[in-house]
């Protein structure tokens, strides 16, 4: 049994021994650059971490690991593209270091080579074909979602929970579940494992839109305030609007009013006060432990013991807690 | 056994009944339109044919006939953004009827999708997941090599006959063994299908140059001289540099210079006159029949009679005879 960072050496590794083909260099070479400016990785450890539960040596699962990594960096080059985000991991994104015709087309290859590394778990083809295939079609529903968002004004707290699972949610249950079938799994432990990571999944996006606004930039590592330049609707608005007297309530919806013009940085920190008048934080980290826990539940229901879980609650557990 | 028009009846009322999701709308509704817009449908047409070899009723066969349309529309969204076509089929591209942002994120979910369609074939899953990324890599390859010939002036004949067999040949190959596998056709058989497809592919791509040059409007369907005008390094242009005369060869080259200027329609009429002066057109006329017959010899091996082989074989020559 393997702790989370013993497994991310492990695929560092591998990843690092990997070689894609060398020609046309322009098609391979934003690959590359992305896979080299890092990320934390966690996609690909949970593949291993859920397979660990199950088999010792992980090495096995190396391919499947790198299905999740290339399908979450295909997704990034063109949701950089579409979300005219210059920057990733605070160095230039592909669309900014090369084109934004590279960016799509290398993007592309990315997510064929997320299939392509799932060819040799012979037995396992179908389902894992198939859990791919269900997760990436979530994920664009996630991302088109999450577009439509910026100029409806009738998003309910319902479509946002239901866009943050398939945008972020449904791949860190994939990858956990991509790990328990090639590790051999029952049916019953996969979709425990998969509900683990999905539940997992949200209660982490809440967290993450909460510091995004609360946060403190040198523990969260960006700009505060993005998501509210950005007039994102997240559960903090959408709560907010609930909370908030109805003067307020007309004044928040003001300021996200889609007028085309930017808001300024005063209305950046109007924004903070109101989301801070309504309390949202609270229920904030009320809706997360609902996640949380409902995660959790499921991880107790998968059939290994509980030495072995260990690594994934803790991963589970560094991640809710990483800023408060 | 059934007539290529036959085949093609088949798949649109098949298509016609096939219903994507209806949510997110903005996400699907993209596929239902480039998919409205027709087109020949000559892939999933290959695809029922090749299965009609070895099958009577090709309705099993129509899932991967989904596949191949599938990724063929798929890299027609994209390619459209990456060359800045404004029109498909003579009616808006997907990316001006809807946005860039659109045209990725659909383009995304139908190469998705194309995987979708795979899964009912247990038993053959692995062989056509492997076939359809194989494929897909070297689309995508293709793709690159040909934005990569817009600025190279080292472009060699070689490496115009490997761009148009990766963006163009290998689809036409890969639909024809896709049916072939599915249809049970033996190894051999699959691969001679295959190269079948991909030989008359290439020599398809020579007959199509060669008639976006010395063709009638009307009867090739597109504007004359397309390819002039993007500076294309075509076999045309690539075979004329070596038949001309030095000062023709210099000023052909003159004239496809990379300088940001668009070419004039005098410029247009002039390098189709130095062409017309190396008599490119009579090796492109050789080179597509090297590329035909090769293609022929490949059916002829297929071990089928050749009654059933007609279909194939008629529609080789009615693509190749299309107009002269």
């Amino acid at each position: 049994m393997k702790s989370f960072t013993q497994l991310g050496n492990q695929f560092e590794e591998y990843l690092s021994t990997y070689q894609l083909p060398d020609n046309p260099s322009q098609l391979y070479e934003p690959l590359n650059y992305i896979l080299a400016i890092g990320g934390k990785r966690i996609r690909p450890k949970l593949v291993l971490a859920a397979y660990n539960l199950y088999k010792e040596d992980v090495s096995f699962a190396f391919e499947a690991a790198m299905t999740v990594e290339f399908f979450h960096n295909f997704s990034l080059l063109h949701d950089d593209i579409m979300d005219d985000a210059d920057l990733r991991r605070g160095k230039p994104s592909v669309h900014i270091k090369y084109d934004i015709n590279s960016a799509i087309l290398s993007g592309d290859v990315m997510l064929i080579y997320a299939y392509k590394f799932l060819e040799k778990y012979t037995g396992h083809n179908l389902k894992l074909f198939s859990l791919t295939t269900k997760t990436s079609i979530e994920v664009c529903e996630g991302q088109r979602m999450d577009m439509d968002f910026e100029t409806r004004n009738d998003v309910a707290i319902e479509d946002y929970i239901r866009m943050i699972e398939l945008k972020t949610s449904v791949l860190i249950g994939g990858a956990l579940q991509m790990g328990a079938i090639i590790g051999g799994a029952s049916e019953a432990d996969q979709q425990h494992i998969y509900e683990f990571g999905r539940n997992i999944g949200i209660a982490f996006q809440i967290q993450d839109d909460l510091l995004d606004t609360f946060g403190t930039e040198a523990l969260v590592g960006k700009k505060i305030g993005g998501d509210i330049r950005q007039k994102k609707k997240t559960y903090l608005y959408l709560k907010s609007l609930e909370l908030l007297s109805a003067s307020q309530t007309n004044r928040l919806k003001e300021l996200y009013a889609v007028d085309g013009k930017m808001i300024t940085e005063d209305q950046v920190e109007e924004v903070t006060a109101l989301f801070r008048a309504a309390h949202v934080d609270v229920h904030c980290e009320e809706l997360k432990l609902v996640y949380q826990q409902l995660a959790f539940s499921h991880l107790d229901t998968v059939s290994v013991s509980e030495d072995k879980k260990s690594v994934l609650r803790t991963f589970a557990e560094v991640l809710m807690g990483r800023e408060s």
